[in-house]
């Protein structure tokens, strides 16, 4: 049985032997991209007709497809806290700004959480006179405490 | 002396005291939300004439003003892992999509971070058919890995 | 200022002093029994009218209604992994379940969680014939993973 | 020698493979449906007649029932806090319900526990106009403090 | 209020500034020794009778009669593992012979758990020729797996 | 080279397929039941002739013999708290409990430690009109604190 | 009620204000020099003349006697890997020369260990060609693994 | 390759089957005990004369020898708190007396450490009325903290 | 695949093989000797002209080229607090001066901190009356807080 | 007795009070600036005749210039990985390049540590075309490896 695990190993190494970019596989998906790389990460099932273009694509094996295709077992950090830069500076953030974004959201919406289930990210790049800027934005549902 | 912390308190007594907003602060020290936000938690060095104004509006005394201009030590979180749902929910997309981010930060930038530093927040709130949503917004600057 | 914290401590205290219970509390606020119990505990913020009835029934200050009424930082356990026998058994119940609990969920709703905020939680009795038993009820609303 | 682990994972290659559910299984082996999956899921020792019935369902051999006869060294989330959103939420429940759940069994009870040994767990639907919901039910028998 | 910690050390002073031990402590109470000791220590609610004597016997107030009384969260140790050379040798046990424990219990009961609820521990002395040695009796009820 | 660990896992593997208990395979090797069982799980070095009665009994290899007699390096357990309930009550014990053993050992011996070295432990049954009971006996050489 | 850190507390502050060096209170007490300093941070039960005569020489008052004559809840260091570089450098000799310790213990004793209560320490100092040296001698009586 | 760790296995298992003891190894290098046991468990590299000698002594091949000459990355414990009872009990050495190891070398010279690099150690053995007793030297040049 | 650790592994052992330096292989790679330190250990991308010297040098294959230019997850220690007595140090300069570099930062620069990404490293040796001394020299671009 | 945690808050209080800087201060007492800053932080015992100039200069008691003059026990982060992003970008840089130092210093010295102990700090600032930078020097004596 191939693993979601070992699928994405696979994934990432075909993706480099065939020179291909993760907006190429979103795009050949028709799916968005953010949703395209953790899915293909590991991290969401993935519809069969979908698992079967990215293979196709990819030219993997049968087996990878049925393995995007299982329910995951979220969690992708090895460690609480991470040790790749790239990763660390987001928790940096929320422990800069974890407090704040509290706040807000409990001023502008009352009692409640940012849903990270009906929810979607997306990194884009924004170009400004001090250099490139990488922007990452975070859209979920707002989820108020109510009582059953 | 009143530590940032102490002066975190202070603030937040006051505000609920007084009935004030931070969006209602922010605007009279005209300084971004989630900036005051976080500076008035302890997260940034205040400049004089804004600690002055933030003391005034909430009523507070100077003690307050001299610590919301001292140097902070950052990192607001208590644990690492946090147990507030609001909070936590930022821990779980780190979890379930900081894999993701990176890939998709060197797909479109090359080797190098989304910096914390050079760097904005934004929480905001938009209308959606399906319910309100909470957007946040993450703005930094591209540093590429570069050998001095 | 009085904190959750201290609130909590006080209501725990006057509780004992009059020798009040939880659900006759509950039922001078009229509110449900777990939601009054964890509310008063300090992990919900507590509507300006019950916080005034729950402290004249408690025969406690304005400060403690107005601590009341504060939004919480949740998360009321000290340590990761509870100490307590009677909060332990229900981490031991997700050690030993968690996966089933998961596996049964993905199974009737697809992929998704129970949701924890909009939720609600019950405790109650049940005699048998091999000795009374303790029945807790985790009734939350099914969140299905949607990407935004 | 196969051990439970390896059984589980093959339990559950097999049910992808054939498109058996859960309930399927718990139908053949007559035995309730929570309880299948755990003990499938490596949790329990399973008799030799469901042994040998599971196995045959599930087109596996005598090394996987010989596996799930075997005592069980219990435990399954892999880290003290779980990261899978589908299971953390039972944990962020027990860090905000807690010493609720504590509070109403001891008003209701006495100074004890519920037992997590005499113990059956349920996940079941309730449709609600709010949408569906998750309703997990958690049923032990009261264990009075006694001194021997 | 006074806190059952404050309690134990309470009594821990009162009874080294009377010369008591636990032995005529228990006798007075016309309880069992180390009932005796892990009550007054915190880890059990004292009947109000057995409280207001214990409070007689070692001289203190009312107030710490009242926390006695109340119903402690358990667990007294302040890290998970003990750092006391007495205390860490029962800790050492567990590591070196728990799994024999476990696996004598399954052979001699089935499938299930020595309580640690309706249980009851000894601390006694032994002469021997080869030294006084200590002998620990934890005596509980077995508690088989059993669903529902 | 086969590992202790190794070795023990063969042991539990020969010891279900031949339908043995601990107690007969202690009583073949003419020694204490709760000693055998630790030693064939890894934490006891066998004698020579012992260990070749235990793979003559349990069908094994000489490798297994050879494996049997090393030193070993002690420690079963894989996480600093088990999650293993039978196992887990024992650590709850050491929780609730250990301070009270600890005041009784002083209170009884002096200024010193049981034993862990200078040790036995047995596990066994009592009937009783509440149920069967187990009963663990830790029983260890009272080493008094002593300056060289 | 003094504890025994307030005690070591005031110690060292009146060891510093009058000058005393810990040879020098060792020799008035007539207590070997590295037991009197651990006792005296509070590590060891002190006898009741020996308390009363480092109060005398200390100028401190009799609670902080009292306080030395406590059985100790011992466990110096506040961290698990001690951050002060004096003591990890201890810690750091465990790390590489552990193993080696224990294989040299076993080739020249058998299977056991060294007692770390009927035990005694030892810091010196001895010149040498290459510059002055510390030497800690641990002295310890052998423990022979021993069944009862 | 061969590393340092499977070196090191194969050294214990050479030892154990050709029956050598460390002293004899020790001999045959010419080199002291500690340093050999040490050396070979993979904590220092070997000079290419004596990894020679030691493939040849124990019957090992020439991958053995490199493995032993290469630089370690050193630290041997696999867990911050070492479970092995021979070897915890010179961490609870440090836990008890670490203190006062730092106030005497403080006192008699300076403010400094004992190196852990520029430094010997040693187990030997002690004929005492009371047992045999193990005595571990362990002997380190003073470093003064000095500014560079 | 290759991953980027079994390339530095296959770099070392060829490096130790073909007694190569690390300086050596530097020059042949035109590159500067910390930055070829560290991506050749897997901590940096290496472009495809100098992956393909670095084989060709080290008589590799193909596979640790592309290996090489892998983008990296960074984080090259096993555990939070390194163990190996070199490494250590440079934790232990953090735990001692870590307060004093961030003072002097924002003494000279204000509220900022020293980039780690925008960052060359060097190792150095100094000539010294009192011995020969490591220089390392930690040169970073100070990144200024600067919101947006 | 002022600690030496409360002589360092009672410093930077003053500093910031009087408008000091750390170079000021150092000049004052005739020392260099990395080390005035960490001994007035509290990580070295500072000599009296500078201890009295401190206090001088800072307007504080001599209870400040005693607790100056103390022994210190070194650690100045709270929590092993520190949260303070000016502070982990260094722990970031040994992360990233801990075995590139590892292996440079074992190329260019041998087997051995840069001390610590023997060792000076300097944080400097260097103007760059592409902005001013901060340099961090660690110059430490080298330390072989000795076997006594």
């Amino acid at each position: 049985m191939t693993t979601k695990k070992q699928a994405a190993d696979a994934v990432l190494e075909a993706k480099v032997r065939l020179g291909l970019t993760w907006a190429e596989i979103a795009d050949a998906l028709d799916a968005p991209l953010a949703w395209t790389t953790s899915a293909l990460l590991g991290q969401h099932p993935v519809p069969a007709d979908k698992a079967a273009k990215a293979v196709a694509i990819l030219e993997l094996g049968d087996d990878v497809a049925q393995a995007l295709r299982l329910q995951p077992t979220r969690g992708a950090l090895e460690e609480a806290v991470p040790t790749d830069p790239t990763i660390y500076r987001f928790y940096e953030v929320l422990q800069v700004y974890g407090p704040t974004i509290k706040e807000l959201i409990h001023e502008q919406f009352g009692d409640g959480i940012m849903s990270a289930i009906n929810f979607k990210i997306d990194v884009g790049r924004r170009e400004d006179p001090g250099g490139e800027r990488v922007v990452v934005t975070l859209d979920g549902k707002f989820l108020k405490y109510q009582w059953g």
